[in-house]
């Protein structure tokens, strides 16, 4: 039996806040001729509809608290309003493409956070994926975009950081396709300098990671997505790059390899 | 090769607006055995969080203005945040459910509302329907839940009446299934008096409807919810009906039956 690649690719903000930026990006994912997946953030829209609305993002030790407010606007944000563009575009460019929340399919089941020191309201981590419904599509050439929503199976939708859903989802599909994941975000990949673009670290191993660590190379926001990089790859993963779209679609670009 | 039937119904503000309505609904929706789709209409969310945002909504001779804020208004709430919510309280009943906008699957594609005397601005006419991922769907024990959104394959999303979506998706796969469509709102069915719900008409066909017309009994908001009505009974839907929700669920109820 021929295994088939399947890319699940996620985009950040810097991409979907910039429309022009996000529509350029669609029209090559469109061409994308293996099965597909794609995995959006929120970007800055929330806040600014949160902003518009009068409501105040709550944050505790620089952490942001997802009230029921914020709840309702990130789903009307995620799911609605940037989700349902993303597919309209896609269907224009003849990539036949449904949109996803973790609730769609029953696919992404996570639970509420537990209160420790901190309670972060309706966020939730993924305990379960059920990629049945997603298998069925893309077999069918139809490409699932999935929003930063999950859901509890008791009717309780729950944020859900977006890095986490497409590693999960890449695992959850490793068995029946060859799975490739990409992030794609602002930088070239893993910088040994976060200012300099030419500090390029071309490949990175579960030893290197702890050196790199360890060195404070990889810090903050990086960390928790490079932690989602090695739980892929340690999981069946067949790939795991790290950098800009056009590690994607050229032949010739660099980015970082995540290896075992 | 025995036909199944499928049931399209179609809940509109009555249910929507109310919390405890739309989730005891939604219990008995979900118990329903045979393959079924839902349409939802909007409510008053919309027009809440328009009022939130402090956008005014624009109406010439009576009839409301979809602009470009209106639009976004409606894909956040109808394709985000009611949509998602009615997902995932399918999904605790164990009703496994996708949301859908016409985008998704390019499954209902329209064209915007050519300008004559009025711009109606984004709101779109259906012009095609494409059942394939809805039967795919249907046909592995998955509910498709239709917001009251298409687009027009170019890339733009319009805002669409639910009662004509729930008629062409009924009409569209008329020829695969045994089509029912039901068209719930808060009346019994058409009544003589609106304002008597013991004087509803149990059954109308071409020749009565035109008789009703004719004498001012049909009028307003009823005239279009039962051309859809006669639309799809004349394109192959086996059953339309017209009611409670009760009309579902209680073997005795009563409704109006649309005949040809």
């Amino acid at each position: 039996m021929i295994v088939k690649t399947l890319k699940v690719v996620k985009i950040g903000g810097n991409i979907i806040d910039n429309e022009e930026e996000l529509y350029g990006f669609l029209e090559q994912f469109s061409k994308i001729n293996t099965p597909k997946i794609l995995v959006h953030g929120g970007g800055k829209e929330a806040t600014k509809l949160a902003n518009k609305m009068g409501v105040e993002v709550k944050m505790t030790n620089g952490r942001r608290i997802t009230d029921e407010t914020t709840l309702d606007i990130a789903t009307m944000v995620y799911a609605g309003k940037i989700n349902k563009q993303i597919v309209a575009k896609l269907q224009r460019n003849n990539c036949n493409a449904i949109g996803f929340s973790g609730a769609d399919g029953n696919t992404i089941v996570s639970e509420k956070r537990p209160v420790k020191d901190v309670d972060f309201g309706f966020v939730g981590d993924i305990v379960d994926v059920n990629p049945d419904v997603v298998k069925l599509l893309v077999n069918h050439n139809i490409t699932p975009v999935f929003c930063a929503l999950t859901h509890d199976k008791k009717g309780q939708l729950l944020n859900t950081n977006a890095d986490t859903i497409a590693s999960e989802l890449a695992i959850s599909l490793a068995k029946d396709f060859n799975v490739e994941l990409y992030y794609c975000f602002e930088k070239k990949g893993v910088l040994q300098d976060a200012n300099d673009d030419n500090s390029l670290i071309e490949t990175i191993n579960t030893l290197t990671y702890q050196d790199l660590i360890h060195k404070g190379v990889i810090t903050d926001g990086m960390l928790p997505k490079l932690n989602n990089c090695f739980h892929a790859i340690n999981n069946e993963v067949a790939k795991v790059c790290v950098g800009k779209t056009e590690m994607l679609f050229e032949i010739n670009s660099k980015f970082t390899n995540i290896k075992k």
